[in-house]
């Protein structure tokens, strides 16, 4: 088990001392102790150190030419986290009203907040609005005309990029990119709706285009399209200057980096990633004689992923005879599908760790499971644990970060658990466990009310 | 549009008035604009009639040998819904201390609890035991020493079933069923696990061994896994006989029955499906010699599930060019994922209708889409609809009532929606909408503390 805690998968802070998982310099134990399980464990300092990670390396890559590094709230959000952001030198990407009162709440300026949505409600881009965001990312034709109402009422002109559909799927290479245009975000390059949005923003006086916008998926270990989604955007932005002599000053080049869930997972560092992009953005400029635009990104789970661990407390133990005589071992854990739904929701794979002693029994043919009432409810389907896992030990899972907490839910009434701050051997939670009470909180009594004309008979 | 309210699909209320949709004698317009949207609707006297319905139909198909209906709360449960649930003579299946919590907070009467889960805690088997629930389905070896543990220090006789594996597979016919072993639930006939459970559970005094139990699966459409499964069982009864001399009391053949979501869908009406397990139940019962043990059931979805209508505020619209030159329409919604996880989760189908208004417009190719910030929030991924939707439409999806609002999430921070409770012209929340207050009040701000031995250098 010694090279059981991959750097690539752990934070940074995570290591065996006599045998058992420390992290922020606290042993689990103690973490489960003091906090309870299931628990969220964040790193401050590996969160803190990604953060600035990558806003240096798109600062590296792009020079005077890098733009904002845009951190994904909807992968993990709070307001502290948010502070943390700001401090960093990032920007945030915030995608409803709800993620936005979370920024306000953290005081983040507001010209380094971009709003995204293919569906923004009214109120939600009002709001946006009066807070001053810098840029909001518009999704639709019908959007324009809202946004630009929205801010013509409010004499703001409103810094707007368009988000475009550049026909990349992000599973497969350049070559046989046959484009994923069946999707809900952005206009289509191809089917020539983002030129139809160009000319629909530029009639309206109170907005102000400031350039595009793609983002074209998750958990992509290859720089190529990146590549192409650059560009396609970057003839967007050609031919916008020839048609109109004058040049978009934005690109913004979204998320979906990809990070180490198991063994084999080998993401590109930040640095290598950006800089071949960034080569590709000034080969594509030069190519068109375009000045090379402020480039932006939207990093989340890159940042988020990594820092957080979720400690799980064993239940119950099982064993279990298959179909063809061999057995499988169930260990089921004090959480489950409520707060990760990534299995059983993309099939994600997780690693997962005996976490609070070391183990030289053999190892066995596992599947670590949750206590929901549903069969699906899975973390980790299948892998080689320690056999003499027990009911009360501690089971550690990296890289939770991100879509973890964000994700998750109450089913079958169960608690959301706290998100818990290491830092040198201090700790607290930034995020509390729910309670049954903050359930029932929800639940109220009142009078039945006429409703309406009253079409009651 | 005439026919677009199928009644196997829609809760009973559920009609058309001048084109628009009304339940509860209320149109959605009025609603909306008293609650909000999005929020799911219950259909009060709907809920009543399919939970009297369920009981009724158990006690004509099982006569004196009738057990308890328990309404599977992780289905959907409020304090309201278990008042509703006694009053309509059924008994509670809670999986977790949390909905464990909401019985007691409706005052639910003990003895009519029957507590589930494959990984109890010790804190949730003392909190059911102290509230005296009627009954503890075990799933576990450990879990039989642990019950009978907390029983013995507490001074209690508990009753306890056991949660057995029968081995079917039920999306199978009989003949080709080969088992379905691999899961985390129960103890396996097929394994002998079954049987070392019971005599574990004999050596307890503090445990009252009352029968068995199986739950096959979900969204079952035909008997014949709810007969095989019982069959298995009463052959473990019969060898339960033979061994002790004495027979066991009850069965409990747990839920799974499907309702309709979409056209074609056609679920066995309860006292149909119910009438033909009895009918197979006595039939091995006779062939073994055994007495009919009292049979209970576990129904949840088929309950709330066709009660509760989801309605939608359409915010954008937006023509997508698909490959092969053809056009799909995709209408934007303002909820999705976060209130209904199971699109994306189990590819599950829903129904969708124009609800404010009726169209003659002709019908198009469209997609109907969430807010949030993924490709893969999507609600009704191919359907035909009136090609003159346009924002500020409202849309109603129906059979939403079981597993929406239960495993709804706060995902990209929106608060999850209320259920109102409709009746005869007069409506009511029974559990309100959240608020960026309420997602806020879980963020706290703490002063780091030393934690546990002080490992930090």
């Amino acid at each position: 088990m010694s090279q059981d805690l991959n750097p690539v998968i752990w934070p940074m802070s995570a290591r065996r001392v006599n045998g058992e998982i420390t992290i922020g310099y606290i042993s689990v134990s103690d973490l489960a102790d003091e906090f309870e399980t299931p628990a969220f464990i964040l790193d401050e300092l590996d969160f803190k150190a990604r953060a600035s990670l990558w806003a240096k390396a798109l600062q590296e890559a792009f020079g005077t030419n890098a733009g904002t590094a845009y951190y994904a709230a909807k992968s993990f959000i709070s307001t502290q986290v948010a502070r943390w952001i700001e401090q960093a030198g990032l920007g945030l990407d915030v995608c409803t009203d709800g993620e936005l009162a979370v920024a306000i709440a953290a005081n983040f300026p507001a010209k380094k907040i971009e709003l995204h949505g293919n569906n923004k409600s009214e109120s939600e881009i009002a709001a946006a609005i009066d807070y001053g965001v810098g840029v909001i990312v518009i999704d639709s034709l019908q959007e324009i005309d809202r946004v630009a109402r929205i801010a013509h009422e409010k004499s703001v002109t409103q810094g707007v990029l368009l988000r475009l559909n550049p026909g990349v799927d992000a599973d497969t290479h350049e070559a046989i990119s046959t484009g994923h245009e069946d999707v809900k975000f952005g206009f289509s390059i191809a089917s020539g709706a983002a030129w139809d949005a160009i000319l629909s923003v530029k009639k309206h006086d109170s907005l102000e285009l400031r350039g595009l916008h793609a983002h074209i998926g998750s958990q992509i270990f290859t720089p190529d399209s990146f590549e192409l989604s650059a560009s396609r955007l970057i003839s967007v932005l050609a031919k916008y200057r020839d048609e109109f002599g004058a040049e978009l000053a934005e690109l913004d080049l979204g998320g979906g980096y990809a990070i180490a869930y198991i063994e084999g997972d080998k993401p590109i560092p930040a640095q290598e990633i950006l800089s071949v992009i960034a080569t590709r953005v000034k080969s594509e400029c030069e190519k068109v004689r375009l000045k090379i635009p402020r480039i932006s990104i939207e990093p989340g789970r890159v940042i988020v992923g990594p820092s957080m661990v979720t400690i799980y407390r064993v239940g119950t133990t099982k064993e279990v005879t298959l179909e063809d005589g061999s057995t499988r071992w169930y260990v089921s854990v004090d959480g489950g599908m409520s707060d990760n739904i990534r299995p059983a929701l993309y099939e994600a794979q997780y690693s997962i760790s005996l976490a609070n002693r070391s183990s030289s029994a053999p190892l066995r043919k596992s599947r670590v499971v949750g206590k929901h009432c549903e069969t699906g409810d899975i973390i980790i389907r299948d892998v080689q644990l320690p056999s003499d896992i027990t009911p009360g030990d501690l089971l550690a899972v990296p890289a939770t970060g991100a879509y973890g907490r964000s994700m998750a839910s109450n089913y079958n009434h169960m608690a959301r658990p706290p998100v818990i701050c290491v830092l040198n051997g201090r700790a607290r939670s930034i995020i509390r466990r729910e309670t049954h009470r903050d359930l029932l909180a929800l639940e109220i009594e009142e009078e039945p009310r006429q409703i309406g004309k009253g079409e009651a008979k």
